[in-house]
């Protein structure tokens, strides 16, 4: 099995993250490549950002859905998700898609912890996007006071705060960068700290096994 | 005052009925213009058509925003219309987000009115997205044994049974390209017919005067 | 074009305020004439001063109702406005539900500043009627050791508590009298400041040429 | 323990069913008297209807409010409750408010057998105001060409096609003038039938022996 | 008439304490008797207890049915009641379901006092059962810091802080352990607080009255 | 990695199958062992049904826990999940969760194949209590009609009727038995059919590999 990681933006740094975390959670079992998108921003923080890297997506998507088995968007935003699901054959998965789905069968509600204030309110429309709205228990980012903390330490305070004062019980980190941190949170703070990128491709290798793509019969046209 | 409304296919004759009807509504009290969008397919049907339209109409946008008051994105789909809203200063509205806020005012349920059975879930996220998804009694499209009656009449019946098997209160049409039907509609079922386009340009004028435009504080980023 | 506007309480000096507000507006599109309510409270705060305004509007409304394309109810708990649209031919708009659609069209959430904490379950209770409950981030009112404040700077504090706490992205002024702050709050906030007045007017002038009233065969019955 | 129910119309003969439904049900329990508004149409159909019954039955309350335990009011639509609990320091039931709530403890989803189909959407509307919305699996009524059977017949057969075609569990009558058919109904049908003054009466009861009434610290004001 | 109710718990002592309230709402209008579950925990306090005195529970119901008239289930978790309503031919209501029902007819938002911060959880969960999602302000528990005072002042603070803070309008006990203070937190408080073991005797007397038991044509199968 | 599938009724050809349908996901990438439930009803079909399932079920995890890395509850009613995801440290998947999650991410609706008219509300409870009622285009089962086709031809056209009348995109079969003809129908009817055992291993494999399991700081109480 061959899993295709699209990370929406070029940045290549982030790329090898999503790429390391990718790897780890593949083992032996199906191959992995993260690759970053041609065009795009170097970070994925808007709508704007969104529609910027939409054809460097479509493109790498096409050039390479023929030789993998299932594809993955690896950015938080899930950014033109719905326009992959329809333009791919093989099942399409979004890393915050999967990552709230896995948080809404493990714990009452979850927080995300995400970069700042101002994503917030996408976190929220995602959310409600994959009917999860009422679990989401809140959205927490670094205080502006913590900036000079590590930034592992600051997502530790954001999710103790998450717990301590929303009463999540799941965690969800909310960008695709911060994955390798969610094993050391998950020990500290004693509840699922869940990391998009391994979500996303436990699904995608999920949906490749259940020889399972997305339904073409109504919002997904057949590809063109 | 001007209103630009971009009409996010390149058909041209699509562009003729939303410029008259546009006309139509805006009287002598604003300009209006309808562009089509270049490098767009003709007509938008799909989730890769909306991205296949992306960059052409925000070419349009930042062409012409300064010399206008608002904008308007005349497609019952709401194309890339988060990311037009972050992208300008003036207010923009879609069409569909416009109807489909008018039509709670005026009545218990609406119906769409819309072309073929592949639309009805794309209708239904976006009433889900606008929040009246209650409020939506159904999506309608012209039977398939009366595809040789003329257009107006394959509408009126799907209104009728909208009205009588559904209990819509009001109608909307479902694409930006039967505008200029609904008056007659109206007239012959004897409950509100909303046009997009009009209830676009409605939303728009009057948020030119409200002085008001999308809020750049959250969800929507300034522009960059 | 001419639209008669409604003040529910009997106030004159309100009524005063609302006419202008509303000229303001309809600038020299359409003349409107704001008129209080014979017999009804100098203040509408509860469901039995609604119900005492309630034979003064209709009265109002059949006195007048020949001689106008339009009707506004302002006060923004909208007082007996199923009763209105029900018993007008023309279309009738009421200005919380005005507002409320208005904000949800140009950011994720809006709050409303309104008079005092008795209010917020009503505005709550509005919200919820007009779906636009989730939208609705809070309803702040002047806090109480603020009150020797002047008003336009206790709304002001609530106005920034809304954005800073609730991450707020838009503001609806909760009280029809306080239409003449908007524009001033807009300024200092940098968020879009909603008067019900102006967002009533706007509504009713566009149904006016939408040529659309409350639709008839279910919610509401025939003018009797 | 005396219970006052208010028939929000004046039809006398409704009255004389109400009555003695209401003393079927108080047994020897507690003394109940039902009567008719003063002013108010003989049939509530409408908004317009609910409004020009609200001075009577303000009235009707105020003049035996101070010799009561507990007030009913007994009509489907509900009309002008929130006013009444507003206004009364006794507790205050609406009909359709009990027999939702009651329906809402024995079954999944249930129907509501109405008197024709103009109400259908004042049904639903009332449904959402109870948070039961979820719960309506239809509101059903006389076929057309049944009109020449006799009123139990009828309701039988709408009773029939709600349990068959929709799924519902449970069956709630939708006039209070209905009331002396639903213990045939339910032999009949084998499923709940509810008859909204019964249900109002066992509230109201259950509120007078609880010494509860309606709160008077937010939404409902205190008395004036 | 006569009511059994069933304390899911093994407590002798919470068992007399729910008698007592029992009699006391009963007067002499029904006998009531309340037996503790054999072999269930002596507090129910998650999934597991509820599991554990599952078949106690039935079996008590099952040996005492023929002799009532209908049966209350007295914790506020409504542990197995979609069994326990399932096995029997008569009425039988939850507790928290009917407290509830109650609190969403006399106020605009409740709040629940409840034993301890990880029961907020079950809670909600019970509120979104039972489609008062919308209406529930809150869930408050004692402060840690607060341990020392004794239990009704640790409630009136907890019921304090739901007026105060999340703006409830009425409250609910957590735990049918608390049903004496009811009463005093009513006087003190000056809003409704409502104890569920009287509320569900309330629903349950009705219940009998109305001849109705839960419908067995769907969700609920006819007993085996 | 080894999981264990509980089959919660105590029927061996059940059990036969879905070791079957388990092994064929699980190929040897990990051990499954599927067990039927000593004590249990042969088929499980109603509340009292689970309720007589759940000791033996109980004493099936905790017999095999510490063998195991993950647990998967075989029936589509889900029964006892809350209390098997509180008992186990290991992760605890139902099929009817799994397969309501997995039919969220391919597809705008779908429907449920279901054994019989009578388990369709409970299927309906199950979807709203894992928030994907608005996703649930229905619930089909055999027409009475069709009794004596074979089952994989009664529920092809239940499918049928799903996609057709329904606008269902996705289908889920309503029984764990049906597992084997998942992959035939799905093949007939060009939309994707899910197995809820395949879809239960899929998510239990997941989150072993994820080192996640249920949180137990609220809802989920931890291990007593």
């Amino acid at each position: 099995m061959r899993i295709l990681v699209i990370n929406p933006n070029s940045d290549p740094e982030m790329t090898r993250v999503i790429q390391r975390v990718a790897m780890d959670f593949a083992g032996d079992r199906f191959e992995v490549t993260c690759l970053p998108t041609p065009g795009a921003p170097t970070f994925i923080d808007s709508y704007l950002d969104e529609m910027q890297s939409a054809q460097g997506m479509l493109s790498l998507m096409r050039e390479h859905e023929s030789r993998v088995d299932g594809v993955v968007i690896a950015c938080m935003d899930d950014p033109n998700l719905d326009a992959m699901k329809e333009a791919a054959t093989k099942p399409v998965v979004g890393i915050a898609e999967a990552a709230m789905k896995v948080a809404s069968m493990i714990g009452h509600r979850f927080s995300i912890l995400s970069t700042s204030r101002t994503s917030v309110a996408n976190h929220e429309v995602l959310a409600r996007k994959y009917h999860v709205q009422e679990l989401l228990a809140s959205v927490r980012y670094p205080a502006l006071h913590e900036m000079e903390l590590n930034q592992e330490k600051q997502y530790l305070n954001a999710g103790r705060a998450a717990l301590d004062e929303d009463l999540a019980e799941v965690l969800v980190l909310g960008c695709a960068g911060f994955a390798e941190i969610a094993g050391r949170l998950q020990t500290q703070l004693g509840v699922p700290v869940l990391d998009g990128v391994a979500c996303g491709l436990m699904m995608a290798e999920g949906m490749v096994r259940l020889k399972i793509a997305t339904s073409k019969v109504g919002r997904y046209l057949p590809r063109q």
